[in-house]
């Protein structure tokens, strides 16, 4: 069977562990032949391709990034998009194509799938927020990256008596935030899922600093966002949406500064903003995802021989299973209550506040 | 209320956040206050402890180890042991303890509930073989370190066109070989659950070398076994069970040493064997441990609280939950049939073996 | 012999090591007793200090940071400082001080010998610039963060068919940029001691792309200007000095946002910002940091006994020495031109340009 | 010109980086070929090599190993082997041959020079022991993963009171053990070049129980000894020289296990052995060995352009330079008097030792 495989949206460590483990099975196990598009579905598009055999897949699993490269290309934003696709599958006569990438990625699969195109998914997003699925490849990479780092800065606030604002990746969801800040013992978190109010977040950082600890650490969701009901007297800062450079580029750094200097105003506490950007998302993954991303490959393979088109491999209870692509891309798995509660254990109760969120 | 806590057994990363999510919790909500009694029960039996308050707690999340120190002193294997330790919570005015610890931890923990104590205990056990939670903590740990090692090895063996046979724990269960194998790219991967025949393995790397590739890397687990059944012409070398050294401490390296002298006269490939030990139980906790250690720590802290002795935190479905100890002390969770199965997808068939077992 | 010691102004990797040797030989083998002063010279004016023993120092070798913590606070600054801190180390009965810091703590100490205190200096600086020593603690430990943080960026920067610019340590001096950037496999390096024409990176870039290699990496120091003659028609881009924001803080991300901003819009190539901010001085020191200020600590201890006051330890061909202080302040040890040649034999030539500054 | 390049003897992290800087300035700077022999000198006498353009160097940089696969082959002990190695050479019309190796490999390159072929050799060895040259790449890279394995063996050596024995690599030089073992914070370094008596390592142990420090790093090189003249009246242990296995390699673990039995024998504290073996020589290079090795190259290629053959880089004062072969390959530098007295200033002082070596 000739399968095509390809990787699209950001990338995410893990993906060249999801290529290998489609391509060992499918030549070890079910005699296939295996086409890589480059550049997601630019390379569909464009019918730019290589093949990929065990050679190539040889070496991959350590490495981050991605073999078959990848681009935002959303063929389904083109008039013809979906049309070109299929005929560049149908010309190499691709018997069955394997998708992994993220929602925009996928829903790409899904009109595919749609037009009569045998897809199967595998899903992606480093911010572990697909619904349908338990966990996704990359989130515990960039959780131990973030983990170091903020054990790297817990040193120098202590050694400076300063608070550091920490900003993680997690545009719509905290859990990157939320694992990071308990994992790196942060003295504040702060998620999308909760607007804070900036007051009550200096206030918790005051009565850190009256129990005697001179240094915080607060870490911030790139998304987290300034809640509007502010308590204090003064107006709390707006964020626009996702601010984007003269290229269409999301800034980074939006809230941290903004957090680290109300911070420093409202307490006098010297205050740093460290934003960390796209060190997130490469190198090399985490034993945990490299195993997760094996196994999301082997499941996919299995998925095409079994017949199971229009669908996605996911994690639940521990299994790899299929699930329909539509029900997966429709909802974002957010930071819910009762995690939130548990995780509010370990802080100080303040007046009226709880350390993650509002 | 007045709260002992101690650690058992061998040391896990992680031990430390246990520690610290009970002790925060306790004071922020429940305004307990805590003593440590060192090196497992023996602090118990001999009355030897430390108070536990925020600045004892403070900054040990990242380290490896536990500041309470462990030991394997069994109460239960003393005449009076059980009665001593009961006199030393009632002398210190104890009102609940917390013990975290493995099989042999816990059940003196059983046993103490059954003379009236209030316990609850906290499962240890670096090889994630405890049936009844789904998650222990320090695993993960150990598998990246495992990973981590066998990423260097992977480049000398591919310099040098060696085998490597590298030595990981576990004594009955399989799992950080099977993980830390996949996670690696290991090309055989033994484990205690099947024991493997010595000719298939030397097959299995021959058939790797006709293909082209002339290095590999075996991991197998410290309480792997040869088959007795081998269906090679040779016998099979004979390993006892777990040969202990004249102190009583079992010595490392058996299985891997025998495994790479057979490997090597039945391929005539240069075999090496690496031993890992004790650098796979020390160390600062991965991201994912601390988190979850933190959550059985403030899990157990809720138990106290709640009344529920003479049970254990256990994490199911990624939360955490309560169930009796007796239950959870009963028998080892094993590699099952369907994960071998699903690795055995990763490698080549040969003529009638599968790389992991037999 | 009473001893006071303390570390003053940014932290560094490997200070925790430096008191430690010192406290070490100074007890077993001087029989000296030992004051820590807190928070630098503001310990020494406000008379805070912290005893200095065999438990004190135990376990701090890996750690980062300073037990003693550090401040900008600079004595000579304040119209009574130097004479408090004389008080102070009189009322104490310091017999010798051994003051740890770059600069500005060192010259502090200067204006104590000329007082008539006997002091010993140990130098500081994270950015290798010092001159009169060869090698500074921390600088290995920084590079070699930058290094793996490189190696992440690389693989996204490669997935994407991205510029990734990577701004580091060094605001006179280019060695963090420098050899983390060789280390990193970097595409353009550029550091202070060379201002750079704008244009001829971004011409350095599409020769680059012309050859097929899709992504780049940009190293650059906070400190490198962009030339004020660059050949481009275009005017470059004017960047002050240092900008700070209200607190008087240096803002971060100036250069590398400025620079990323003008190669995306002069070679159209997607290009992104990574400020790796403080990082970079925090968390455990490499081994090589850990050895180098044991031995200075060491180093110190010695020269307080050999009575070689106002002077400063020093390492030269291996070996430490000591100099005299005003020597080492005088003057920053900037990259040479020798060493931009060497380095420049690794890049291709252009028309016009090499990969190192102009 | 067309250049050939080998890698010989035992694999280190760094070759890579030599065999890019090479690769690189001799194509953007001196429009060379290049030609890669395989597996050593074996390539050479069989004639087996691949060829080495800027895209077989890509992305070598941060990897282990070598990409032109290692031996330890030398032909002149086969009759004809130094002929064939020229006759190779000349058949493959190859103007120069760069050398990349240690003791044995640059014996042959200066046996080869002797015979009229124009060679120029870079030094390799990870244990830093080469006379001529300051620093060899490799070895920091060695110290870094020995000391991260300490500093998790602290934990559990910590947890449990033991005293871990750690052999690291060094048959002839102490110079992985005792910066490994300085950096890691040991409490005894055995080097090769002083025999042990090990009633006063025995005692040295005690005198830190005493001390209420009961646990205890012991770093031993594999090449340490036991001194005949032992001060205990028990006799002491003997060691064979390097004992080999069947098959003719070296075992590893001799000294530890030895030492560790005689330590619990004679103090009754538990005591383990860990042998880290190969993890000390793979994986990806330190950010230190990179650079240096990267300069070695550039150094090596301008030494071919500049006719300087028979000839080895060295490293003097910072700087690459040119040495005879001759002169480099006759003595290794040990670890001298002078070192080891500085380090002992660490140390308690016992009646009649010093922690490092007798």
């Amino acid at each position: 069977m000739k399968i095509g495989i390809l990787t699209g949206g950001g990338d995410c460590p893990g993906l060249n562990a999801v290529i290998r483990g489609v391509v060992r099975k499918g030549i070890f196990h079910y005699e296939d032949d295996f086409l890589g598009f480059l550049e997601g579905w630019r390379g569909v598009i464009e019918d730019k391709s290589m093949p990929l055999n065990l050679d190539a897949v040889s070496g991959i699993l350590p490495r981050g990034g991605t073999i078959l490269r990848t681009s935002r290309t959303n063929p389904a934003k083109r008039p013809d998009g979906i049309e070109r696709c299929a005929a560049t599958l149908e010309k190499n006569k691709i018997a069955a194509l394997i998708a992994i990438g993220g929602d925009d990625t996928l829903s790409v699969a899904q009109k595919l799938h749609e037009n009569g195109v045998k897809v199967v998914g595998v899903p992606k997003t480093i911010d572990n927020d697909l619904s349908g699925t338990d966990y996704t490849f990359g989130f515990d990479t960039a959780c131990n990256v973030v983990c170091e780092a903020i054990d790297r800065l817990h040193t120098t606030a202590e050694a400076h008596n300063r608070v550091m604002v920490v900003e993680v990746m997690g545009r719509d969801a905290g859990w990157i935030a939320l694992y990071s800040g308990i994992a790196g013992g942060a003295d504040v978190i702060l998620i999308p899922e909760r607007p804070f109010d900036i007051e009550r977040v200096a206030e918790s950082l005051r009565q850190r600093h009256e129990r005697g600890r001179y240094f915080s650490i607060v870490v911030v969701a790139e998304g987290a966002k300034f809640s509007a009901n502010a308590q204090s007297s003064q107006a709390a800062p707006v964020l626009q949406d996702a601010e984007k450079d003269e290229f269409g580029h999301v800034k980074l750094g939006g809230v941290a500064n903004v957090l680290a200097r109300e911070i420093e105003r409202r307490t006098g506490f010297e205050t740093r903003a460290v934003v960390l950007g796209h060190i997130q998302r490469g190198g090399s993954p985490s034993a945990f995802d490299r195993v997760l991303a094996t196994r999301y490959g082997l499941g996919a393979i299995d998925m095409v021989h079994r017949g199971e088109f229009g669908c996605m491999a996911a994690l639940r209870a521990n299994k790899i299973i299929s699930i329909p692509l539509k029900e997966a891309i429709s909802r974002n798995r957010v930071v819910d209550n009762e995690m939130i509660d548990t995780v509010n254990g370990l802080f100080e109760k303040t007046a009226n506040k709880q350390a993650v969120g509002d």
